[in-house]
């Protein structure tokens, strides 16, 4: 699998590639095990300080992990590695070593000690910053702390969920930039 | 524009349409008037009960409309009216009849007062019912208590937004279905 080098780029801008709602891969570390999971619930809350509220199932064995490290970071995976997203997504890290089972590729990040995956375009590092709704919905607010991305391609051709196993492959890009007011983009 | 002839579908599926990650519209309705707002930051937190998340910045005229009257309706556009959707989000119902200045037409839900917007292939009818992130995050969590969709398309070529005017269109559909365990379906 192809590994990606990356830049850092505004925490702000993270919502570049997160809006469009792609499914991501979070990978957390706590008491020296490393873990990845399948996400497709998320959005951003805001771009300063750059939120990104989700859903982390509590039967995940990320949950206990993320919940209690207060770190994670959230990877961008493109249609190369659908299969193996979607493989990951369907064993759990309470048996299974992820990394190794898959053969990813763990790179240490400036912020946090939850690796980045060098097979993702993109990386952002987050950390835990609101639990209110967690107990109710599982719903985590976290503050991207640092991002990185690769600086081709320039638009991932990422992968978005429809659930019982159906996909969307990013398509066409199109600007519509000139229809937007100034202060609206 | 086109307008669609909409069918009731179960409200738990209403993933399908919007972990995608779509730009949408959502309307509200209250003391008599209705308006449109264009949204791109949302996600799906519960199959059952249906449960919707989203950020609705305090500055839109729809954030008092929707926080009074507990209800909205979101409705899922695809790239034929992508021009308009950007037209709406870049004015203000404080001073437009939205419906009336882009030629849409309203059609009355089943649950709610907030109408449907009939050139929307998707549209689901919402119920406020949590406001803990509100005053924080502008974080409304919606309860989805009707959902419709037009039978055809099966998968409305939807647009999702990146920032800077720059949308990426949805392209083609994958099923990685057989790599599924039952249960995660």
């Amino acid at each position: 699998m192809k590994t990606y080098a990356k830049q850092n780029f505004p925490v702000s801008e993270a919502r570049r590639y997160l809006e469009p709602g792609p499914v991501v891969l979070v990978s957390s570390h706590h008491k020296g095990a490393s873990n990845i999971m399948t996400m497709g619930w998320h959005t951003v809350m805001e771009f300063t300080p750059a939120l990104i509220g989700c859903v982390i199932a509590e039967g995940n064995h990320s949950f206990g992990m993320i919940r209690n490290s207060r770190q994670c970071t959230i990877n961008v995976p493109t249609v190369d590695i659908a299969k193996t997203v979607v493989d990951i997504g369907n064993c759990s890290g309470a048996d299974t070593d992820k990394f190794e089972k898959f053969g990813l590729t763990p790179v240490a990040g400036a912020q946090v000690t939850a690796p980045l995956i060098s097979q993702c375009p993109v990386s952002l590092e987050c950390v835990l910053t609101d639990t209110t709704l967690v107990k109710k919905y599982n719903f985590f607010v976290f503050e991207v702390v640092a991002a990185h991305a690769a600086k081709t391609p320039r638009y991932p051709r990422t992968i978005h969920y429809q659930g019982d196993g159906q996909f969307m492959v990013a398509g066409r890009e199109m600007s519509l930039r000139k229809r937007f007011k100034p202060e609206m983009l």
